[in-house]
């Protein structure tokens, strides 16, 4: 037996996002020897997507020496269930909106049998942060995505917290404000993503302008228009206005993660996705106010990281480390 | 050896609390066997109190057949360190005030060299539940003490949570309300245990007793004199003001627990000490509360449960547990 694993030198990591599935071939330490990438949607059913993704795979799977090279499948889609290996009711997958997909079985039976993990894209960032990136060593974090939406994977004890039910770690949907609270996508109010998301930054800038007539470089655009990067660029050339949103963001983040210390005590909060790009922007506030809210005990222990794994490449290595657990 | 350890029968359990330190030998069904206590506190330092606890402890020892019957020790404290076994800085202890106290060593070195492990009294109490209790064969819980304070003990992947410095599990201060909360005895306004402690709960009713006239039981009383006890026997009699109190730590309670469902979705919450007592009058609002403010996903899964440990034995089965872990 042990000589057949050692030449399954490589798992391959899907990256299931609303518009783009994104395929890696990846070794042991973390190279991506090869890539492909299917459109998500425009499939009527899990089948002909399944289907598809197949195709796309079997050619990059021949460069790499064919499936017995390949020890295991891992993916990182939204809704998805680690314990189950299924995505269930996800609201942006036309395939996948109206019931229980049994994504992971279904590529295993379509892949000769390997083993086929699943689990959402933030718990596959957080196994990705700890198989090839800054938490490797760490027994206790937290990963907090900050995308369209805010995600979280957590780790306890060297283990990803998947509760119950395969769904702990919803860290975007802890109420920061309970009264006069924003809307939230989820029918809430209140909660953490509607603030700290790049679309919560975009609905910070917007309520700003609208509440003052103070000069900013944001109202020469489309107040719709308005992007987080949109704000990033105006902070960075001095913009006060597009400063004090990610200065109001940032608090908030801190204030979240002053309540996520008093839960599990991480060594270290890692931070993911499309806002980190804005840099101490966004992590001098979030630290100030950590540090300026977090229970005395928890002071100055926990690090606040950026994740590691490089830009596009990210969210495959994170799936790809959910098929090295198995 | 296996000879050996089936003749070690029992752990001993120390509850130290702020008043009193009740110890306990527990055989492994949590039936306790003999039981003694000392005042905790009227010791100038900790050397005399270990003194008076060993010199107290030998009795009960020799009345179980002597120490070679005793596996361990158990003990819950306040501030207690598990991974250093030591009580940090613990305001409520004459002895334990200004320092790191190694209390688990000193008590290991004075009964022969037995393994001694300390923790939290939520902690203990959650691996009591774990043990002997409503918790016994779940993997994922979390249980909240409702005392003078709030506390909380969080088991993930059938594991106790420590966090990366022993101190994880402080959800009574976690802020509930950010803007014009109520002052917390750990400096920060606004914390979970300034409503929904035994002392909140108090607080709670003189304040709707000074925001109106409305007639209540409690008016008959020394507003600084009610306790929580006083307002239950009030609501028991059908007081709509005593009624409400409870309705508002309940609701409180509820709205707290639906954001530690987005953190670790547990399969039950357990509730522990005095507040307790209250019965529906608190559980009601609170559950429906929860349901009200929960993450969809979470809806109708978790369950609510009383401690099914009795009175003032809990504390010391659970400090017992600790001691079988080891």
């Amino acid at each position: 037996m042990n000589a057949n694993e050692t030449i399954k030198p490589y798992v391959i990591g899907l990256d299931l996002g609303g518009t783009n599935s994104v395929f890696g071939i990846v070794d042991s330490r973390g190279e991506i020897k090869a890539t492909t990438a299917i459109k998500t949607q425009g499939y009527d059913n899990v089948e002909d997507y399944v289907d598809a993704s197949v195709e796309a795979l079997k050619i990059i799977i021949d460069q790499v020496g064919g499936i017995d090279t390949i020890k295991a499948m891992g993916i990182g889609a939204p809704n998805g269930n680690y314990y189950t290996g299924t995505i269930e009711f996800a609201p942006n997958l036309s395939w996948g909106r109206n019931g229980i997909v049994p994504l992971a079985d279904m590529f295993s039976k379509r892949l000769g049998g390997i083993p086929v993990g699943l689990t959402n894209d933030a718990n596959a960032a957080a196994i990705g942060e700890m198989t090839y990136g800054v938490a490797r060593g760490m027994k206790n974090f937290i990963v907090i995505t900050l995308g369209t939406g805010v995600g979280s994977g957590i780790v306890i004890n060297g283990q990803m917290v998947y509760g119950c039910d395969g769904f702990a770690g919803e860290l975007g949907h802890v109420i920061m404000r309970p009264t006069d609270g924003r809307s939230c996508g989820c029918g809430r109010n209140g909660c953490l993503e509607a603030y700290c998301s790049a679309t919560g930054v975009a609905r910070t800038a917007r309520e700003f302008l609208s509440k003052s007539d103070e000069p900013s470089l944001l109202r020469d655009m489309n107040a719709d228009d308005i992007t987080s990067l949109d704000v990033s660029i105006a902070a960075e050339k001095g913009d006060a206005l597009a400063n004090r949103v990610y200065e109001f963001t940032g608090e908030m983040l801190g204030e979240a993660c002053a309540n996520f210390a008093a839960f599990s005590s991480p060594e270290a909060f890692i931070f993911f996705g499309g806002l980190t790009k804005a840099g101490n922007l966004l992590m001098k506030p979030l630290l100030e106010s950590y540090n300026k809210h977090v229970l005395a005990v928890f002071k100055n222990k926990a690090k606040f990281l950026i994740s590691g794994l490089e830009g596009s490449s990210a969210a495959v290595l994170g799936a790809s480390a959910v098929g090295w657990e198995l």
